[in-house]
Protein backbone atom coordinates (compact mmCIF):
# COMPACT_ATOMS: atom_id res chain seq x y z
CA UNK A 1 0.00 0.00 0.00
CA UNK A 2 3.20 2.58 0.13
CA UNK A 3 2.38 3.87 -3.59
CA UNK A 4 -1.31 4.89 -2.55
CA UNK A 5 -0.40 5.43 1.00
CA UNK A 6 2.17 8.07 -0.57
CA UNK A 7 -0.53 9.33 -2.85
CA UNK A 8 -2.46 10.25 -0.17
CA UNK A 9 -0.07 11.77 2.26
CA UNK A 10 0.65 13.90 -0.54
CA UNK A 11 -2.97 15.02 -1.58
CA UNK A 12 -5.17 15.70 1.09
CA UNK A 13 -5.99 18.87 2.02
CA UNK A 14 -6.67 18.44 5.74
CA UNK A 15 -5.10 19.29 8.63
CA UNK A 16 -3.72 16.40 9.90
CA UNK A 17 -2.96 14.89 6.48
CA UNK A 18 -0.30 17.98 6.00
CA UNK A 19 2.88 16.00 6.91
CA UNK A 20 5.82 17.62 5.93
CA UNK A 21 8.26 14.68 4.37
CA UNK A 22 10.89 13.45 6.28
CA UNK A 23 13.35 15.41 4.47
CA UNK A 24 12.67 19.36 3.81
CA UNK A 25 12.06 19.43 -0.48
CA UNK A 26 11.80 22.18 -2.98
CA UNK A 27 8.16 21.57 -2.28
CA UNK A 28 8.01 21.78 1.69
CA UNK A 29 6.84 25.17 3.26
CA UNK A 30 9.16 27.22 5.27
CA UNK A 31 7.66 28.92 8.82
CA UNK A 32 7.03 32.27 6.80
CA UNK A 33 4.91 30.77 4.59
CA UNK A 34 2.18 30.02 7.23
CA UNK A 35 0.17 33.21 7.47
CA UNK A 36 -2.87 33.42 10.55
CA UNK A 37 -6.24 33.10 9.89
CA UNK A 38 -7.74 36.44 11.40
CA UNK A 39 -10.25 35.50 13.98
CA UNK A 40 -12.80 37.36 12.44
CA UNK A 41 -12.48 35.15 9.08
CA UNK A 42 -12.89 32.24 11.60
CA UNK A 43 -16.36 30.84 12.19
CA UNK A 44 -16.77 28.17 14.69
CA UNK A 45 -19.67 25.93 14.25
CA UNK A 46 -19.72 23.28 17.51
CA UNK A 47 -21.81 20.23 17.38
CA UNK A 48 -24.29 19.32 20.06
CA UNK A 49 -22.22 15.81 20.21
CA UNK A 50 -19.82 17.65 21.26
CA UNK A 51 -17.29 17.70 17.44
CA UNK A 52 -15.91 21.54 16.44
CA UNK A 53 -16.21 21.99 12.76
CA UNK A 54 -14.16 25.38 11.69
CA UNK A 55 -14.78 27.20 8.86
CA UNK A 56 -12.38 29.97 6.95
CA UNK A 57 -14.39 32.94 5.50
CA UNK A 58 -13.61 34.15 2.36
CA UNK A 59 -14.57 37.74 3.53
CA UNK A 60 -12.53 39.09 0.39
CA UNK A 61 -14.94 37.39 -2.24
CA UNK A 62 -17.98 37.37 -0.85
CA UNK A 63 -18.20 40.13 1.57
CA UNK A 64 -22.11 41.08 1.33
CA UNK A 65 -22.57 37.11 1.81
CA UNK A 66 -20.00 37.32 4.96
CA UNK A 67 -21.21 39.99 6.02
CA UNK A 68 -24.46 38.21 6.59
CA UNK A 69 -23.15 35.24 7.96
CA UNK A 70 -21.04 37.23 10.95
CA UNK A 71 -24.70 39.16 11.96
CA UNK A 72 -26.12 35.53 12.17
CA UNK A 73 -23.45 34.08 14.25
CA UNK A 74 -23.56 36.87 16.53
CA UNK A 75 -27.21 37.30 16.93
CA UNK A 76 -26.54 32.97 17.66
CA UNK A 77 -29.48 32.28 14.93
CA UNK A 78 -28.14 28.98 14.41
CA UNK A 79 -27.62 27.48 18.11
CA UNK A 80 -30.23 25.01 18.23
CA UNK A 81 -30.14 24.62 14.59
CA UNK A 82 -28.95 21.32 12.70
CA UNK A 83 -27.21 19.72 9.79
CA UNK A 84 -30.02 18.59 8.40
CA UNK A 85 -29.03 17.15 5.01
CA UNK A 86 -26.39 15.01 4.01
CA UNK A 87 -26.66 13.13 0.92
CA UNK A 88 -24.07 10.99 -1.04
CA UNK A 89 -21.52 11.89 -3.05
CA UNK A 90 -22.74 15.53 -3.06
CA UNK A 91 -23.19 18.22 0.28
CA UNK A 92 -23.96 18.19 3.75
CA UNK A 93 -26.17 21.19 4.32
CA UNK A 94 -26.91 22.89 8.03
CA UNK A 95 -28.50 25.73 9.27
CA UNK A 96 -32.79 25.95 10.12
CA UNK A 97 -34.48 23.19 8.28
CA UNK A 98 -37.84 24.50 8.03
CA UNK A 99 -36.43 27.87 6.56
CA UNK A 100 -39.46 29.31 8.35
CA UNK A 101 -36.92 30.90 11.12
CA UNK A 102 -37.19 34.64 11.00
CA UNK A 103 -33.61 36.47 10.18
CA UNK A 104 -32.49 38.84 12.89
CA UNK A 105 -32.16 42.64 12.01
CA UNK A 106 -29.64 43.79 9.93
CA UNK A 107 -29.62 40.85 7.22
CA UNK A 108 -30.10 41.20 3.69
CA UNK A 109 -32.83 38.50 2.47
CA UNK A 110 -31.28 38.80 -0.71
CA UNK A 111 -27.57 39.48 -1.35
CA UNK A 112 -26.50 40.62 -4.55
CA UNK A 113 -25.06 37.62 -5.83
CA UNK A 114 -21.44 36.55 -5.33
CA UNK A 115 -21.08 33.83 -7.75
CA UNK A 116 -18.65 35.32 -9.70
CA UNK A 117 -15.18 37.30 -7.95
CA UNK A 118 -13.58 41.08 -9.07
CA UNK A 119 -11.05 39.32 -11.31
CA UNK A 120 -8.78 35.70 -11.99
CA UNK A 121 -5.37 36.13 -9.90
CA UNK A 122 -3.89 33.39 -9.24
CA UNK A 123 -0.71 33.22 -7.46
CA UNK A 124 -0.06 30.05 -8.92
CA UNK A 125 -1.93 28.89 -12.02
CA UNK A 126 -2.50 24.78 -12.65
CA UNK A 127 -0.60 23.59 -16.06
CA UNK A 128 -4.08 22.38 -17.64
CA UNK A 129 -7.26 23.48 -17.98
CA UNK A 130 -10.14 21.52 -16.83
CA UNK A 131 -13.93 20.48 -17.72
CA UNK A 132 -15.14 23.45 -15.79
CA UNK A 133 -12.82 26.39 -16.79
CA UNK A 134 -9.93 27.54 -18.85
CA UNK A 135 -7.36 27.89 -16.23
CA UNK A 136 -7.70 27.52 -13.18
CA UNK A 137 -5.28 28.29 -9.83
CA UNK A 138 -4.50 28.93 -6.29
CA UNK A 139 -4.84 32.94 -5.09
CA UNK A 140 -1.65 34.03 -2.69
CA UNK A 141 -4.15 33.99 0.74
CA UNK A 142 -4.64 30.20 -0.51
CA UNK A 143 -8.24 30.29 -2.47
CA UNK A 144 -8.99 28.31 -5.63
CA UNK A 145 -9.91 30.32 -8.76
CA UNK A 146 -11.23 29.95 -11.71
CA UNK A 147 -12.00 31.40 -14.72
CA UNK A 148 -13.21 30.74 -18.59
CA UNK A 149 -11.75 34.23 -19.78
CA UNK A 150 -14.57 36.15 -19.17
CA UNK A 151 -15.18 36.10 -15.14
CA UNK A 152 -13.54 34.32 -12.34
CA UNK A 153 -15.07 32.87 -9.01
CA UNK A 154 -14.17 30.40 -6.53
CA UNK A 155 -14.27 26.84 -7.40
CA UNK A 156 -16.84 24.14 -5.15
CA UNK A 157 -13.70 22.23 -4.52
CA UNK A 158 -14.50 19.51 -1.88
CA UNK A 159 -14.77 20.90 1.84
CA UNK A 160 -15.38 24.59 0.53
CA UNK A 161 -18.70 26.18 2.06
CA UNK A 162 -21.22 27.73 -0.20
CA UNK A 163 -24.78 29.21 0.17
CA UNK A 164 -27.76 27.58 -0.46
CA UNK A 165 -30.74 29.08 -2.08
CA UNK A 166 -33.78 28.79 -3.92
CA UNK A 167 -34.12 29.03 -7.64
CA UNK A 168 -32.30 31.78 -9.64
CA UNK A 169 -32.63 34.66 -8.75
CA UNK A 170 -32.63 33.86 -4.86
CA UNK A 171 -28.93 34.25 -3.98
CA UNK A 172 -29.31 33.07 -0.28
CA UNK A 173 -29.01 34.83 2.40
CA UNK A 174 -26.11 32.96 4.21
CA UNK A 175 -27.97 31.28 6.74
CA UNK A 176 -28.77 27.85 4.87
CA UNK A 177 -24.89 26.55 4.21
CA UNK A 178 -23.28 23.63 2.52
CA UNK A 179 -20.09 21.46 1.93
CA UNK A 180 -18.97 19.65 -0.96
CA UNK A 181 -18.95 15.92 0.72
CA UNK A 182 -17.89 13.97 -2.53
CA UNK A 183 -16.68 14.33 -5.93
CA UNK A 184 -16.26 18.25 -7.20
CA UNK A 185 -19.31 20.17 -7.30
CA UNK A 186 -17.52 22.26 -9.28
CA UNK A 187 -20.75 22.53 -11.56
CA UNK A 188 -22.44 24.68 -9.04
CA UNK A 189 -19.34 26.94 -10.00
CA UNK A 190 -21.00 30.44 -10.84
CA UNK A 191 -24.09 29.47 -9.77
CA UNK A 192 -23.63 29.45 -5.85
CA UNK A 193 -21.80 31.75 -3.60
CA UNK A 194 -18.89 30.54 -1.75
CA UNK A 195 -18.34 32.18 1.43
CA UNK A 196 -15.52 29.63 2.83
CA UNK A 197 -13.78 26.36 3.42
CA UNK A 198 -14.20 23.84 6.19
CA UNK A 199 -10.51 23.97 7.50
CA UNK A 200 -11.05 21.82 10.69
CA UNK A 201 -13.80 19.08 11.52
CA UNK A 202 -14.69 18.50 8.03
CA UNK A 203 -13.35 14.41 8.64
CA UNK A 204 -16.33 14.60 11.27
CA UNK A 205 -18.91 15.71 8.71
CA UNK A 206 -18.24 13.84 5.77
CA UNK A 207 -18.88 10.59 7.80
CA UNK A 208 -22.28 11.51 8.62
CA UNK A 209 -25.01 9.03 8.02
CA UNK A 210 -26.49 10.09 4.22
CA UNK A 211 -29.98 9.97 3.51
CA UNK A 212 -31.80 8.42 1.05
CA UNK A 213 -34.65 10.79 1.42
CA UNK A 214 -35.19 13.29 -1.53
CA UNK A 215 -32.39 15.22 -1.79
CA UNK A 216 -30.73 14.00 0.87
CA UNK A 217 -32.76 15.91 3.47
CA UNK A 218 -33.38 13.55 6.84
CA UNK A 219 -36.62 12.32 6.78
CA UNK A 220 -36.78 12.74 10.59
CA UNK A 221 -35.22 15.40 13.19
CA UNK A 222 -34.03 12.00 15.18
CA UNK A 223 -31.70 11.84 11.89
CA UNK A 224 -30.10 15.72 12.48
CA UNK A 225 -26.63 16.74 13.92
CA UNK A 226 -27.49 19.34 16.05
CA UNK A 227 -25.45 22.53 16.21
CA UNK A 228 -24.67 23.31 19.44
CA UNK A 229 -23.58 26.91 18.87
CA UNK A 230 -22.11 29.27 16.04
CA UNK A 231 -19.44 31.75 16.83
CA UNK A 232 -16.73 33.84 15.40
CA UNK A 233 -13.54 33.17 16.83
CA UNK A 234 -13.06 36.93 17.47
CA UNK A 235 -16.61 37.13 19.66
CA UNK A 236 -15.34 34.34 21.82
CA UNK A 237 -13.03 35.62 24.77
CA UNK A 238 -9.18 35.61 23.69
CA UNK A 239 -8.43 32.63 25.82
CA UNK A 240 -10.93 30.26 24.01
CA UNK A 241 -9.53 31.34 20.43
CA UNK A 242 -8.56 28.39 18.36
CA UNK A 243 -5.67 29.90 15.96
CA UNK A 244 -5.01 28.33 12.45
CA UNK A 245 -2.56 29.12 9.66
CA UNK A 246 -2.76 28.70 6.36
CA UNK A 247 -0.26 27.66 3.46
CA UNK A 248 0.43 30.95 1.50
CA UNK A 249 0.54 30.32 -1.99
CA UNK A 250 2.85 33.42 -3.23
CA UNK A 251 6.17 31.43 -3.18
CA UNK A 252 8.81 29.00 -5.49
CA UNK A 253 7.99 26.51 -2.76
CA UNK A 254 4.47 26.50 -3.71
CA UNK A 255 4.43 26.44 -7.01
CA UNK A 256 7.02 23.66 -6.50
CA UNK A 257 4.12 22.00 -4.52
CA UNK A 258 1.76 21.82 -7.52
CA UNK A 259 4.82 21.13 -10.08
CA UNK A 260 5.24 17.87 -7.99
CA UNK A 261 1.32 16.90 -8.02
CA UNK A 262 1.44 17.88 -11.50
CA UNK A 263 4.64 15.61 -12.25
CA UNK A 264 5.46 13.44 -9.59
CA UNK A 265 8.50 11.04 -8.62
CA UNK A 266 9.52 8.27 -11.05
CA UNK A 267 7.98 5.79 -11.10
CA UNK A 268 4.44 7.22 -11.32
CA UNK A 269 3.63 8.10 -13.98
CA UNK A 270 2.34 11.59 -14.19
CA UNK A 271 -1.84 12.25 -15.18
CA UNK A 272 -2.11 15.71 -14.20
CA UNK A 273 -3.66 17.42 -11.46
CA UNK A 274 -6.83 19.53 -10.73
CA UNK A 275 -7.06 22.81 -8.28
CA UNK A 276 -9.29 21.45 -6.15
CA UNK A 277 -6.12 18.81 -5.44
CA UNK A 278 -3.45 21.33 -4.22
CA UNK A 279 -5.59 23.24 -1.78
CA UNK A 280 -3.17 24.84 0.16
CA UNK A 281 -2.78 23.09 3.91
CA UNK A 282 -4.25 24.80 7.06
CA UNK A 283 -2.51 24.20 10.75
CA UNK A 284 -3.23 25.08 14.29
CA UNK A 285 -0.98 27.64 15.49
CA UNK A 286 1.91 26.30 16.71
CA UNK B 1 -33.04 24.66 -1.76
CA UNK B 2 -34.17 23.71 -5.66
CA UNK B 3 -31.74 25.03 -7.31
CA UNK B 4 -28.98 23.16 -5.22
CA UNK B 5 -31.59 20.02 -5.19
CA UNK B 6 -31.38 19.75 -8.90
CA UNK B 7 -28.00 19.96 -9.18
CA UNK B 8 -27.77 16.96 -6.87
CA UNK B 9 -30.58 14.24 -8.82
CA UNK B 10 -28.99 15.24 -11.90
CA UNK B 11 -25.51 14.16 -10.79
CA UNK B 12 -26.04 11.33 -8.47
CA UNK B 13 -24.39 7.91 -9.81
CA UNK B 14 -25.85 5.89 -6.99
CA UNK B 15 -29.23 4.05 -7.60
CA UNK B 16 -31.16 5.53 -5.42
CA UNK B 17 -30.68 9.00 -6.76
CA UNK B 18 -30.94 7.95 -10.00
CA UNK B 19 -34.84 9.27 -9.94
CA UNK B 20 -36.12 9.81 -13.65
CA UNK B 21 -38.19 13.38 -14.18
CA UNK B 22 -41.26 13.47 -14.22
CA UNK B 23 -41.98 13.98 -18.34
CA UNK B 24 -40.02 12.25 -20.41
CA UNK B 25 -36.65 14.47 -21.84
CA UNK B 26 -34.80 13.35 -24.17
CA UNK B 27 -31.84 12.54 -22.00
CA UNK B 28 -33.96 10.11 -20.06
CA UNK B 29 -33.02 6.39 -20.80
CA UNK B 30 -35.79 4.23 -22.10
CA UNK B 31 -35.97 0.41 -20.94
CA UNK B 32 -34.23 -0.69 -23.67
CA UNK B 33 -31.20 0.89 -22.13
CA UNK B 34 -30.90 -0.51 -18.86
CA UNK B 35 -28.37 -3.36 -19.46
CA UNK B 36 -28.40 -6.67 -16.76
CA UNK B 37 -24.52 -6.42 -15.40
CA UNK B 38 -24.01 -10.89 -15.62
CA UNK B 39 -23.87 -12.86 -12.44
CA UNK B 40 -20.17 -13.38 -12.53
CA UNK B 41 -19.03 -9.96 -12.81
CA UNK B 42 -21.06 -8.99 -9.91
CA UNK B 43 -19.21 -9.62 -6.53
CA UNK B 44 -21.32 -8.75 -3.40
CA UNK B 45 -19.38 -7.98 -0.08
CA UNK B 46 -21.72 -8.53 2.87
CA UNK B 47 -20.45 -7.05 5.67
CA UNK B 48 -20.76 -8.12 9.61
CA UNK B 49 -22.99 -5.24 10.75
CA UNK B 50 -25.62 -6.75 8.13
CA UNK B 51 -24.76 -4.30 5.00
CA UNK B 52 -24.25 -5.10 1.67
CA UNK B 53 -21.48 -3.87 -1.08
CA UNK B 54 -21.99 -4.86 -4.62
CA UNK B 55 -19.13 -4.28 -6.82
CA UNK B 56 -19.71 -4.54 -10.58
CA UNK B 57 -16.34 -6.26 -12.29
CA UNK B 58 -14.33 -4.77 -15.42
CA UNK B 59 -13.71 -8.32 -16.52
CA UNK B 60 -13.12 -7.05 -19.74
CA UNK B 61 -10.50 -3.96 -18.72
CA UNK B 62 -8.62 -5.81 -16.20
CA UNK B 63 -9.17 -9.58 -17.00
CA UNK B 64 -5.60 -11.09 -14.87
CA UNK B 65 -6.63 -9.32 -11.65
CA UNK B 66 -10.65 -9.65 -12.13
CA UNK B 67 -9.78 -13.47 -11.96
CA UNK B 68 -7.31 -13.21 -9.18
CA UNK B 69 -10.30 -11.63 -7.47
CA UNK B 70 -13.01 -14.52 -8.58
CA UNK B 71 -10.46 -16.92 -7.47
CA UNK B 72 -10.24 -15.34 -3.80
CA UNK B 73 -13.95 -14.85 -3.82
CA UNK B 74 -14.59 -18.93 -4.71
CA UNK B 75 -12.12 -19.23 -2.28
CA UNK B 76 -13.67 -17.21 1.11
CA UNK B 77 -9.98 -15.59 1.18
CA UNK B 78 -12.03 -12.26 2.35
CA UNK B 79 -14.52 -14.20 4.78
CA UNK B 80 -13.48 -12.62 8.14
CA UNK B 81 -11.30 -9.93 7.11
CA UNK B 82 -12.46 -6.46 6.87
CA UNK B 83 -12.37 -3.04 5.70
CA UNK B 84 -9.44 -1.54 8.11
CA UNK B 85 -8.16 2.12 6.27
CA UNK B 86 -10.95 4.92 6.02
CA UNK B 87 -8.80 8.19 5.13
CA UNK B 88 -10.24 11.58 4.62
CA UNK B 89 -10.76 12.62 1.14
CA UNK B 90 -9.41 9.66 0.18
CA UNK B 91 -9.87 6.06 -0.10
CA UNK B 92 -11.95 3.30 2.10
CA UNK B 93 -9.42 0.04 1.71
CA UNK B 94 -10.37 -3.73 2.62
CA UNK B 95 -8.88 -7.35 2.64
CA UNK B 96 -6.24 -8.95 5.38
CA UNK B 97 -4.95 -5.59 7.30
CA UNK B 98 -1.68 -7.99 7.90
CA UNK B 99 -1.05 -9.07 4.69
CA UNK B 100 0.41 -11.80 6.06
CA UNK B 101 -3.07 -14.35 4.62
CA UNK B 102 -1.29 -16.50 2.55
CA UNK B 103 -3.07 -16.80 -1.19
CA UNK B 104 -5.11 -19.41 -2.00
CA UNK B 105 -4.15 -21.77 -4.76
CA UNK B 106 -3.84 -20.54 -8.31
CA UNK B 107 -3.60 -16.83 -7.09
CA UNK B 108 -1.13 -15.25 -9.66
CA UNK B 109 0.65 -12.93 -6.53
CA UNK B 110 1.77 -10.10 -8.99
CA UNK B 111 -0.38 -10.63 -12.48
CA UNK B 112 0.77 -8.43 -15.17
CA UNK B 113 0.03 -4.34 -14.79
CA UNK B 114 -3.37 -3.60 -15.94
CA UNK B 115 -3.21 0.21 -15.32
CA UNK B 116 -4.08 1.11 -18.86
CA UNK B 117 -6.45 -0.75 -21.27
CA UNK B 118 -6.45 -1.53 -24.98
CA UNK B 119 -8.06 0.87 -26.77
CA UNK B 120 -9.79 4.80 -26.10
CA UNK B 121 -13.04 3.91 -27.17
CA UNK B 122 -15.46 5.51 -26.11
CA UNK B 123 -19.50 5.14 -27.03
CA UNK B 124 -19.33 9.30 -25.68
CA UNK B 125 -17.13 11.87 -25.31
CA UNK B 126 -16.65 14.83 -22.73
CA UNK B 127 -16.91 18.52 -24.63
CA UNK B 128 -13.34 19.58 -22.62
CA UNK B 129 -10.41 17.71 -21.78
CA UNK B 130 -9.62 17.68 -17.93
CA UNK B 131 -6.50 18.35 -16.18
CA UNK B 132 -5.87 14.50 -16.19
CA UNK B 133 -5.92 13.94 -20.07
CA UNK B 134 -6.58 14.79 -23.44
CA UNK B 135 -9.82 13.31 -24.32
CA UNK B 136 -12.27 11.14 -21.83
CA UNK B 137 -15.87 9.57 -22.14
CA UNK B 138 -18.18 6.81 -21.13
CA UNK B 139 -17.78 3.01 -23.03
CA UNK B 140 -20.86 1.06 -24.32
CA UNK B 141 -20.48 -0.63 -21.31
CA UNK B 142 -20.66 1.79 -19.24
CA UNK B 143 -16.91 2.44 -17.90
CA UNK B 144 -15.12 5.98 -17.85
CA UNK B 145 -12.38 5.81 -19.79
CA UNK B 146 -9.80 8.63 -20.21
CA UNK B 147 -6.43 8.86 -22.83
CA UNK B 148 -3.48 11.24 -23.29
CA UNK B 149 -3.55 9.86 -26.99
CA UNK B 150 -0.72 7.37 -26.43
CA UNK B 151 -2.84 5.34 -23.48
CA UNK B 152 -6.07 4.75 -22.25
CA UNK B 153 -7.09 3.96 -19.13
CA UNK B 154 -10.25 3.25 -16.72
CA UNK B 155 -10.83 6.51 -14.49
CA UNK B 156 -10.40 6.91 -10.42
CA UNK B 157 -13.94 8.49 -9.92
CA UNK B 158 -15.61 8.35 -6.82
CA UNK B 159 -16.70 4.64 -6.22
CA UNK B 160 -14.54 2.82 -8.53
CA UNK B 161 -12.59 0.18 -7.36
CA UNK B 162 -8.97 -0.08 -7.47
CA UNK B 163 -6.15 -2.92 -6.26
CA UNK B 164 -4.01 -1.71 -3.87
CA UNK B 165 -0.39 -2.26 -4.02
CA UNK B 166 3.17 -1.90 -2.49
CA UNK B 167 5.66 0.61 -4.42
CA UNK B 168 6.53 -0.53 -8.31
CA UNK B 169 6.79 -2.92 -9.94
CA UNK B 170 4.00 -4.64 -7.81
CA UNK B 171 0.59 -4.42 -9.25
CA UNK B 172 -0.93 -6.38 -6.25
CA UNK B 173 -2.69 -9.21 -6.62
CA UNK B 174 -6.37 -7.93 -6.06
CA UNK B 175 -6.80 -9.30 -3.09
CA UNK B 176 -6.39 -5.24 -1.07
CA UNK B 177 -9.05 -3.46 -3.03
CA UNK B 178 -9.44 0.30 -2.42
CA UNK B 179 -12.74 3.01 -3.74
CA UNK B 180 -12.26 6.35 -3.64
CA UNK B 181 -14.84 8.44 -0.82
CA UNK B 182 -13.68 11.52 -1.50
CA UNK B 183 -12.80 14.28 -4.45
CA UNK B 184 -11.38 12.85 -7.41
CA UNK B 185 -8.71 9.91 -6.83
CA UNK B 186 -7.93 10.79 -10.85
CA UNK B 187 -3.85 11.08 -9.80
CA UNK B 188 -4.05 7.30 -9.65
CA UNK B 189 -5.07 7.01 -12.97
CA UNK B 190 -2.76 4.75 -15.24
CA UNK B 191 -0.26 3.82 -11.68
CA UNK B 192 -2.98 1.51 -10.73
CA UNK B 193 -5.66 -1.34 -11.79
CA UNK B 194 -8.90 -0.25 -11.63
CA UNK B 195 -11.19 -3.73 -11.33
CA UNK B 196 -14.56 -2.24 -10.94
CA UNK B 197 -17.30 0.03 -9.48
CA UNK B 198 -19.43 -0.05 -6.26
CA UNK B 199 -22.74 -0.19 -7.96
CA UNK B 200 -25.08 -0.74 -4.29
CA UNK B 201 -23.71 0.22 -1.01
CA UNK B 202 -21.66 2.90 -1.61
CA UNK B 203 -23.08 5.58 0.64
CA UNK B 204 -22.71 3.14 3.40
CA UNK B 205 -18.87 2.80 2.49
CA UNK B 206 -18.24 6.55 2.44
CA UNK B 207 -19.96 7.38 5.85
CA UNK B 208 -17.36 4.76 7.62
CA UNK B 209 -15.16 6.91 10.76
CA UNK B 210 -12.08 8.07 9.12
CA UNK B 211 -8.68 7.32 10.52
CA UNK B 212 -6.45 9.89 11.87
CA UNK B 213 -3.84 7.32 11.60
CA UNK B 214 -0.68 6.81 8.88
CA UNK B 215 -2.60 6.72 5.34
CA UNK B 216 -5.86 6.29 7.67
CA UNK B 217 -5.13 2.33 8.58
CA UNK B 218 -7.29 2.25 11.39
CA UNK B 219 -5.03 2.16 14.79
CA UNK B 220 -6.86 -0.75 16.25
CA UNK B 221 -9.24 -3.64 15.32
CA UNK B 222 -11.75 -2.72 17.21
CA UNK B 223 -12.19 0.14 14.48
CA UNK B 224 -12.39 -1.89 11.66
CA UNK B 225 -15.67 -2.78 9.76
CA UNK B 226 -15.83 -6.90 9.45
CA UNK B 227 -16.56 -8.54 6.51
CA UNK B 228 -19.00 -11.68 6.93
CA UNK B 229 -18.42 -12.17 3.30
CA UNK B 230 -17.26 -11.43 0.04
CA UNK B 231 -19.52 -14.12 -3.38
CA UNK B 232 -19.64 -13.83 -6.91
CA UNK B 233 -23.56 -13.25 -7.57
CA UNK B 234 -22.56 -16.62 -9.74
CA UNK B 235 -21.90 -18.73 -7.21
CA UNK B 236 -25.32 -17.79 -5.11
CA UNK B 237 -28.05 -20.14 -5.27
CA UNK B 238 -30.11 -18.36 -8.05
CA UNK B 239 -33.05 -17.41 -5.75
CA UNK B 240 -30.71 -15.45 -3.83
CA UNK B 241 -28.89 -13.32 -6.40
CA UNK B 242 -29.23 -9.57 -6.49
CA UNK B 243 -29.92 -8.16 -10.12
CA UNK B 244 -28.64 -5.02 -11.41
CA UNK B 245 -28.89 -3.26 -14.45
CA UNK B 246 -26.59 -0.46 -15.66
CA UNK B 247 -27.77 2.07 -18.10
CA UNK B 248 -25.80 1.77 -21.28
CA UNK B 249 -24.11 4.71 -22.90
CA UNK B 250 -24.29 3.61 -27.16
CA UNK B 251 -27.14 5.34 -27.07
CA UNK B 252 -28.76 9.33 -28.78
CA UNK B 253 -30.57 9.66 -24.99
CA UNK B 254 -26.69 8.94 -22.85
CA UNK B 255 -25.47 11.61 -25.26
CA UNK B 256 -27.84 14.26 -24.80
CA UNK B 257 -27.53 13.00 -20.61
CA UNK B 258 -24.02 14.38 -21.23
CA UNK B 259 -25.08 17.64 -23.13
CA UNK B 260 -27.33 18.86 -20.65
CA UNK B 261 -25.04 18.13 -17.78
CA UNK B 262 -22.49 20.11 -19.95
CA UNK B 263 -24.83 23.12 -20.89
CA UNK B 264 -27.94 22.71 -18.04
CA UNK B 265 -31.12 24.99 -18.26
CA UNK B 266 -31.03 28.76 -17.84
CA UNK B 267 -30.88 30.59 -15.65
CA UNK B 268 -27.82 27.87 -14.70
CA UNK B 269 -24.96 29.17 -15.81
CA UNK B 270 -22.69 26.30 -17.55
CA UNK B 271 -19.69 25.63 -16.53
CA UNK B 272 -18.87 21.69 -18.11
CA UNK B 273 -18.27 19.04 -16.35
CA UNK B 274 -15.92 15.84 -16.21
CA UNK B 275 -16.31 12.07 -16.89
CA UNK B 276 -16.86 10.97 -13.60
CA UNK B 277 -19.81 13.72 -13.34
CA UNK B 278 -21.44 11.46 -15.99
CA UNK B 279 -20.64 8.27 -14.28
CA UNK B 280 -24.37 5.79 -15.71
CA UNK B 281 -27.00 4.98 -13.18
CA UNK B 282 -26.97 1.65 -12.09
CA UNK B 283 -30.98 -0.14 -11.05
CA UNK B 284 -32.25 -2.93 -9.50
CA UNK B 285 -33.37 -4.80 -12.13
CA UNK B 286 -37.31 -4.13 -11.59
Amino acid sequence: MIALGLALLAAAAVPQAATPAAAPKSYDPIEADWRAIPDDELMLIDLADGHRVAVRLAAAYAPAHVANIRRLARARWWDGESIYRVQENWVAQWGDPTEQKPLPPGITDHPPAEFEIAEFAPAQRMAKADGYSTASGITADGWPVATDDTAAWLTHCYAMVGVARDAAPSTGSGSELFTPIGQSARRLDRNYTVVGRIVAGMAYVSALPRSDATMGVYATAAERTGIARVRLASDLPAAERPHFQYRAADNIRFAAAIAHREHPDAPTVPTGANVCDVLPAVRPTP
